[in-house]
């Protein structure tokens, strides 16, 4: 069946009553099908809320990915932008443009996904949006609670701090790389660090802090905006899969090249006072592995150690030529 | 210039410049350019979310209005859900997608549009995503303020409530439709009425409560959906601009058609219990115009006393080959 025979409301039913089977915390007064969601933060809390947006032929390609995995990358990033602030989910909302068209089982598909990690990370859907449109675009909302006052932030990175990274990095780069070849289709979801977000945002002498989503190049540039600050990274210390310089040698790829630009890690890139936490109390609190991945220095221009520098924009940009 | 020129960074420093002159007040704690925006409700504050889309060639044509009218039109229609719930605004995210042949200053008259609505209704842009796709669309999150409990739900609705309106019907109505036939563009921008939502939000003997994007029928139909209530209403008794009769009937329309199926009003349909206040006590609380329209009785079917009856879905529905 097409959505054209379903119809807008018939869709928006069929979504509200996917919704209604959600196991809702007292945190969600109103969910979906009022004019609005009422969330009730704890006392005290700032709210958080970052949106972002999935386009087909842009940020996916149903040719690579199945719609399920669509559905849990797109909350997975906006849930990762909760962790990077070191809030804790209340809720999301969901706009979803897609031609009539398209299958009512992909549109199963995305919401099995994103409810998959909605239960996960208890998250609720809330609310949302269908629209008829030429392409599939999945805007999601994420709202969240910080303790006043204790949001982690881009800025706040200093000469001096340590420059720390969550996890392990390359198999994300590798795996689309590899699904893009025609070798195999994108299956792994990464994990939002809303555990460590929140964790540090409650210890003293950390500097600033972002999710990589564009790749740690990209990210730590994005820390570094306006200031008059030198990462010295070296490469040989973030951390990665196992024979990883071989896999990507099979595929023809750089490692360096995976490992700094490859995005939607997820993991947290932070900085960390030449005082702060050692590496070992970070691993403890944030219940991951922690890796220093080099230092930020007082000076004018960007040095990373082992890696060719690139005069070419960073990342994936939109509007040119795509 | 057009979009593709700009470039993906080139227009988020543009959204970002164009933002920081928002005056702010101290409820943005961490506005546009961190991974996510930081809110600070008042102690006590439930949190109202609504995300609203408008696609091009759906709910806008360039030919029929200009880009400062549908940004402003974008953020009305969220503000209006607000309203609707009784809160006070917070601030918006706005996920832009748009084609790279764009023109920059189409984007421009849209951020005109939206930042003259969130001045004017103290809603700053604090977050937001672009993308690039075939068709423009606009997706707005916003985010508001309630006293705990006090939301206004569609929900609430009981035999003998009054059915009250605020404001006048039919205009926007007819102006969308003179513009469809050519003559003149859409130019009129609702009001959200923020102020009585609030105002009704405090008030005892309000039974349920939603505003009217899609026309009186529908929206009433909303409020009555799963009940076995029957509306009584008096079209003659639907507040209207002068000669509104006779300039119907020059664009060979029907007057009836209009009033109960003319969206994007805005105005707030609510209803009131037999005790609860008089319509004077709410039009000075309110302070807009108020009128009773009629009557909900118990019962199993609907009644709209000298409207014809429509078999087919009401309003407009997407996919359905549109």
């Amino acid at each position: 069946m097409k959505l054209r025979e379903l119809g807008e409301f018939g869709l928006i039913a069929r979504v509200e009553r996917a919704a209604r089977r959600q196991r809702l915390s007292a945190q969600v007064v109103v969910g979906i099908g009022d004019d609005a969601a009422v969330l009730r933060p704890r006392a005290g809390e700032d709210i958080v809320v970052s949106t972002d947006a999935m386009v087909e032929g842009v940020h996916f390609r149903w040719r690579t990915e199945s719609p399920r995995t669509v559905g849990r990358r797109a909350l997975v990033a906006n849930l990762s932008d909760l962790a990077a602030m070191g809030a804790r989910p209340l809720g999301f909302t969901w706009a979803l443009a897609a031609p009539p068209d398209l299958a009512v089982s992909t549109v199963d598909g995305l919401m099995a996904g994103l409810f998959h990690e909605a239960r996960t990370y208890g998250c609720p859907l809330v609310g949302g949006n269908v629209a008829a449109s030429a392409q599939t675009s999945l805007t999601l909302t994420v709202l969240g609670g910080v303790p006043r006052g204790r949001a982690l932030r881009r800025r706040g990175a200093r000469s001096g701090d340590r420059v720390c990274v969550t996890g392990v990095f390359g198999t994300a780069a590798l795996e689309v790389a590899r699904a893009e070849c025609g070798e195999g289709r994108v299956r792994r979801v990464a994990t939002p660090r809303l555990v460590a977000g929140r964790a540090l945002a409650a210890l003293p002498g950390i500097g600033a802090c972002i999710d990589v989503s564009d790749g740690i190049e990209a990210d730590l540039g994005h820390l570094l905006e306006g200031k008059k600050l030198v990462p010295e990274l070296d490469i040989d210390s973030i951390p990665r899969p196992p024979r990883f310089a071989a896999r990507c040698a099979q595929v023809g790829l750089a490692e360096a090249d995976l490992l700094l630009r490859g995005g939607e890690v997820y993991e947290l890139l932070f900085t960390v006072r030449p005082s702060g936490p050692s590496r070992a109390l970070l691993e403890r609190r944030l219940g991951v592995a922690v890796a220093e991945i080099g230092k930020l220095r007082a000076g004018g221009s960007r040095r990373v150690a082992g890696a060719k520098r690139r005069a070419s924009p960073k990342g994936f940009s939109h509007f040119r030529g795509d």
